[in-house]
Formats: structure tokens, sequence, C-alpha cells
């Protein structure tokens, strides 16, 4: 173990301090390549944004090697320091949610736009901010005598669900083997108490379609005769959930769910989530349930089923008065663990069948739900060094959100997967205004830093 | 009555084919103005289309004048003949529905196309091409000695359900006195056979919003907890509809419809109209019934609830798994005569408040069901003419659509208004390839000729 003064406070601030115009000026540049994965249009700014990963792990002193698959390409920094000394991978993806509604956004979505200790920009928090906060901190360690050799993992298909990324890492097992996975690409429940996920939900998307005709017609003409198919797909949502309490009526849907523990209930109560902030976060005016705890269990240990959007009729200015040939409902429901996307998939269309018919069910995306480990050492590393950074221990709580990359990582590599994550509720994940801070980001390099120093303490294998 | 040679089959058939080459060019003029009422970024395209209208019944040797409304501009046209002749006023409309999805569209929808007989582009049926054909036969009567006063009023706001109608044909009430009123915006039931409206659906449109955020939201971190807005107004459109057979549920929807009469039905029978054809050129895969005079009954003689579209949520490529902030179904109610557009509205308003009271309900347009008449001296100027012209007597049916302007005129005007109705099934009423055709125009100049030629023989008053 590399123990010395450069892994106490002081070094390890000035260190920040140093690094922040660098860190910024890094971030500007990735926050501004669009790499949005579900968005065919985008493919050359993957591209671009995989040469950019690429030429910055070669500048903090890492390889780089792009890992093919039949999607995006995953990159692979690494350097080994010692072939005796353990190895601990981190995980960060660098594709990003689309901008959505430039209306919705105080600045261009891809644009970095600084205001005081805050970054926006698509991607800030999700994941580049913690990305390179992680590179940082590696860097750091590394610089100053830490054993442990370190890889990255970033893949750039997180958004879309991770359909490339077990093939790829099943081929490259190899050249992957690690002694623990660390992922940082998780959310705190508030500013003042650090947390990791020790569960994450898992995800089925689907869309439900339905073709009554080929094109519009007048309502008048045709009205009263013709089917109407959104509105056909409203019923059906309307028989698949209750959508005022959220309640799922899929008959077996609930099957297999597994309520919290006692101790993962504690760890809830104790992680700082407030019902009033998380509103205000949100921004949401009201929600289904106001009890603290009800709320909790809903967002973290809680199956859903969700409506995203509808596409197929006329959305311009007041109404046309047609009846619209065709209509896509974009739903997913959040699963938790013990229950299969698969055999969920199954129950939704055996039940959409028996409802209506014609209505297709397509699928878009599936992930595993997660049950995490809270004990050993490598999360008492996180823990460690979370609680030196942030001045306080993590709590252990559930993510509502779900990561695929960490069920292929953990079956493939079968290896401990902890969670060091950065992000805060006001970044505004998936939302408009997204942002990093400069708080999180000096935190994040210290805790990083001193997770590595643990890292090289550990018995590689 | 100026009965002269003029007024027989020969000399009325050369006056068509003269005229074809004309009749196209103002068309094309006409249909390339994108006279959409819908779009306050159209405004300039609906000023170009008043002056092109007002320069083209100049050309025809009418008096042109702009009324000046809250909205857009009418234009009334008028030659007076003889103080003492009665007074005939053709009603059409120039404003014309949206493109639409210019994917569904063989030809763009605002550039004038011709295949064959046929001519596509948006507005060529409704209703550029029937104004323009009563237009030319109306100075066709008027050059061969027809002793009858010649108005025309285009109304530029139809297709947004003729908000300042009402309140401009009041201040001009003098102005616009007449014995009759022909409105030439009706569609006929199969080409074989000319048919006229003796109802018109009444409608009632509204928007059905509900804000439960202020932006999109992760899936992952708020699912659970969040409302989700299109969820929940899926369910309030399900409670005011059965979606899949169309009926309503709304309290009270249904009071005061009239069934159909016996010789009503008895028309209805005799229409032409045929289960396939319709499905054919409407396009549709499958109906909600298949019997034929209930189909008929449901287009119309019965109301209905339809969703036009919905906006609001995620509507990319695959799916964004967010939780939308606010969501706006698109809906509408066709209604029939002794159905009150205001005393539904109330309706609805009422049920969606009980069903969900954070759900606003926002009218867009109404307008009554018209029960027109189907004898009297002008009916039968009207049978006569159309059998003269197309060699079939038309029957008499329902018209499925709703012609706000129809109850005004009738209220205002107070005096009878017959429908010398031109468009097909096939021309595509709100459609894509919206189109107009020559044995419809041809036809439609000689049945207008005679039909001026019969009004001449009217007492004036």
């Amino acid at each position: 173990m590399s123990s010395n003064s450069s892994f106490e406070r002081p070094a390890l601030e000035a260190h920040s301090a140093a690094s922040r115009e660098r860190f910024e000026d890094l971030l500007r540049k990735f926050v501004e390549i669009p790499s949005v994965s579900n968005d065919p249009a985008r493919k050359d700014d993957i591209h671009r944004m995989v040469d950019l990963a690429g030429s910055t792990l070669i500048d903090f002193g890492f390889e780089s090697r792009v890992l093919k698959t039949k999607g995006n390409p995953i990159l692979h920094g690494r350097r080994v320091v010692d072939a005796n000394a353990p190895t601990v991978t981190i995980y960060n993806h660098l594709d990003v949610q689309p901008g959505g509604e430039a209306s919705d956004w105080k600045t261009d979505p891809f644009v970095f736009t600084r205001d005081g200790e805050r970054w926006y920009g698509r991607g800030a928090t999700d994941d580049k901010g913690p990305a390179l906060t992680a590179l940082f901190g590696a860097r750091y360690a590394l610089d100053h005598g830490a054993k442990v050799n370190v890889s990255f993992l970033w893949e750039l298909e997180e958004e879309i669900g991770s359909p490339s990324f077990e093939a790829a890492v099943r081929a490259e097992a190899g050249a992957l083997r690690t002694d623990a996975v660390c992922v940082s690409d998780t959310i705190w429940i508030s500013r003042e108490r650090p947390a990791c996920p020790a569960g994450l939900r898992g995800l089925q998307g689907f869309l439900l379609r339905l073709e009554t005709g080929a094109t519009d017609q007048h309502s008048g003409t045709t009205g009263g005769a013709a089917r109407n198919p959104i509105a056909e797909l409203m019923g059906v949502v309307c028989a698949c959930l209750d959508p005022k309490t959220g309640k799922v009526k899929i008959p077996g849907f609930y099957e297999g769910v597994i309520p919290p523990t006692k101790e993962e209930i504690d760890g809830f109560k104790k992680s700082g989530f407030s019902v009033a902030a998380f509103k205000k976060d949100h921004k949401l005016k009201s929600l289904r349930v106001n009890d603290r705890l009800e709320v909790m269990k809903r967002i973290w240990a809680m199956p859903t089923f969700e409506v995203h959007g509808v596409t197929g009729g006329y959305t311009g200015p007041q109404i046309k008065t047609i009846v619209p040939p065709r209509g896509e409902v974009k739903c997913s429901v959040r699963l938790v663990p013990k229950q299969d996307p698969k055999k969920v998939l199954g129950k939704i269309q055996k039940f959409v069948k028996k409802v209506n018919p014609d209505v297709e069910v397509v699928p878009v995306g599936s992930l595993a739900a997660y049950r995490g480990v809270t004990t050993g050492p490598w999360a008492d590393a996180v823990k460690d060094s979370m609680a030196f950074a942030f001045g306080r221990p993590p709590v252990f709580v559930r993510e509502g959100g779900s990561i695929g990359a960490v069920l292929t990582m953990e079956k493939v590599l079968g290896c401990p997967i902890v969670f060091l994550g950065l992000s805060l509720p006001e970044h505004g994940y998936h939302a408009p205004n997204e942002n990093y801070d400069w708080g999180q980001a000096r935190g994040g390099m210290t805790a990083f830093a001193k997770f590595f120093e643990q890292a090289a303490s550990m018995r590689g294998r």
C-alpha cells in the first residue's frame, strides 16, 4: 500500500484546486459532442466522442483500445502498474439522452455553459462529468504511488439499454479481467448525505402499436364507423394500468417482487430523503402519494408502468378533426429484483392480446433489476473514501433507474460491483438543464483517489 | 325566366369544354396559396388568398368587397342584374386544412399537380374547386341572360369553425340580403349518384390538458411516485368513451338525439353507399361495425367522440424513459340535430371534473348540427339542375361533417339554405392526396348554370 502524505487532505485539496481549469475544459469538449445513442443521425457524433475519449485516456497516461461491437464501440482504457497488484475497473458511459425540447432549456443542451460553480449541458452529470472525475482521481492516485492496475470501461450505448455490451465483454473477458468494478453513474438522495445503491431497478421498454387505416381521414366523413387507433391504444393502457394510483393491472405483474428488508428501510429513513425536496428537485406539482417512506418505496423498490409519449395523430396547434390511421404509445415498466424482464414482457404481450388482439407489442430494450452487495472490502473501500471526501459515510439505498451493464459485468467478469456515484437530484438527470457542479467534481476526485489508494491494499488474484 | 337554347345541353357542354384551360389555371393559382386557417404562421397566405379571390371575382364581372372581421376577412362578390329579380348567394370557403404529413402525399400538398383528369393539392375539392365551379356556372348564366342577382360569400375560417362569420354576417345583413343560399361544400356518397345533405353534424372541439410537473423527469428516478399526466389523460378519455365500440359514456351525452326518419333511411338505402367502397375510399382496414345501414347511421346520424392526437411526451425514435410533465389530448365530439354544443360541452366539463379534477377542458370551436329542408322550390331547383347535369336526381342523405356557416346564414339571413355539393369520397377530404376532377367540375358548371337559370324564375322579395 502506497500510503503517504499525498493521500491526506491538504494534498488532495491542492490537487483538486489545481485541476479545476483542465477539468472544466475537458468537460466542455465532452459535453459539446452530442453523443445521443438513441438517434441514428448522431452516429458521427458517437464516433467523434470515441476519438476524443481515446485521446483523453492517452493524455492521462493510459493505453486506449476501442472494442468494436455490433453497435457503438466501447472504450477500454488501462494502465498496468504491476502484474501482481490488484486491478480495479471504473465503469462510466459517454452516450447521452437526447436534448429534448429546446424551449425547456435555459441554454442550448449541447453548448457547455458555466454559471458559477455549476456546468450546464446534456451529459454533464449523466455520465461525462463523473467519468472525468474518476479519471482525474485515478491519474492522481497512480502519480502518487498507488500500486493498483486501473481500467476504464466507457460505454456508448447505456442510454439505450446496452444492447451490445454483453457480447463485447464476453469476447474480451480475458483482457477485461479485474478484481472489482466500480460504477459511477448513480444519484445521491440529497447533497447532505452520500448514497450508494444497494439495488437497481430493471426495465422493459415496449411500443404499443395499432394501425386501422392508411391516411388521416375527416372525422365528419368517417367518424363513428372508423376505428380510432389512438383511443383504442388508450383503452389498452387503461386496461394495463390504473393511471391515477399507478397500480399495474396486468395479471401476475407483481409476482416475485421482494419488498425491501428492514435494514434497507432503515437506510431509506436515514438517506436524507425529503418529499418536499424530491418534489422541488424534480419540479413535480403533486405526487400519487405523500407519505415519505411510501414515496421512497415507490421510486426505489416497486415496479412501475410508465407512458412516455404517443405518436400517430395530429399534434399541431388547436385541433384537426381527423381520424388518425395509426398510433403508437411509448411505454416501459421499471422492474425490481426477482422480476424477470422476459417473463414480464410475456405477461404484457399475453394480456394486450386478450384486451385488443390487433395491438402489436414491440419490445424495446430490456434490463434485469440488480440487487447489490453492501458488505465486504470493496463496499468498505467505497464507504471509507466517500466518508473521507464528503465528511459523512454513504447510506445504502436503491436506485430507481437501471444500468444494464452492471448485471453483465457481474455475470461475465465474476467480481464484486460497487457504486461510487456523484450525481445529485438537482443535476437534472434525463431532464432539461442537466448540470454537474464543482463541489461534486472536487469531492469526487478526492473520493476516487482515496478509493484507488485503498484498492491497492486489496489482494489481487 | 331567360330560358333559351343557351341552357340546353349542347351549349352548356361547349361552354364547359371551352372553359377547361382557364378553370385549371385558376384552380392552380388558388391551390398553390396555402391558406391554412388553423396556422397563425399562414396569415400572409390568407391575405394573398383574399387578394387573388377578389381579383378573380372582378375578372368574372362581379363587384368584390372584403368584409373585415375579428379574424380572417370574408369575400363578398356580387352582380346586381335587376333590383326586382331574385337574389341567390353561393357559399364556399377558401381556407384549407393543413397539408399534414408530407410523406403521406404523392405530391407536395401545395404544388398543384395534374394526373389525367384529376388535380391534386390541398383545397382542390375542399373547397376551392367547387367555389370556382360555381363561379364559372354563374358567369355563364349571367352572360346568357339569366335574370338573377348573384352573390358569393367566400369565407376563410371554415376549417376552424367559422368563429368570426356570425358577427360579420350580422353586421352586413342588409348588404347580404338574399332569397336563398346555396352551399357548395359537401360530398356525394358515390360518383354514380348525386347526393345532397338533409342534415349536417355539429361539432364541439376541446383539448384535455393536465400538467403535473414542469420538465421531463427520469422515470427511474421519479417513476412510481410521480404522476404520469399522459396516462391520467388516457384514463379520462377511457372514462368518456368505450374506444372499441365508440359508445360515449358521458352521462346525458345522447340526450335529444333524433334518429333518422323512415324517409331518411330510405334515402340512405338508395344513396349508392357501399361498405366496401367506403373502406376503400378512406383506406380503412376494418370498421367498428360492418352492417351497411348501421355504418351509414353512425357516420351521418349519430354523434361521436374522437381522439385526434396527443402532445406532451416523447415522440422521437424508440422510447425515452421519461415521466412527461404535461399532456394534451386533442378531442372533438360530432353532434347531430337537437344536440346543443354548449350543453354537451357542459356535460363533458362536469364529467371530466368528476373523473379527474386536475384535468382542464379547453373548448376549441363549436358548431351546431343542422337539419335541412328537402322540399320547396329551392330544393327542387337543386334537384332538377343536378339531375340535368349528372343524369340522375340526387338522394337526400346526411353529411357527417359540420359547416358552421350554414346555421348562421339560416338564422341571420332568414332564407332557405340548399346544398349543391360536388366532392366525391375518393377526393380525399381533409386527407393526403386531396384532389378534384374534371368530371365533377364540368358537370358542376352545368348544374350551377342551370340552377341560376331556374333561380331567375323564383319570386324575389
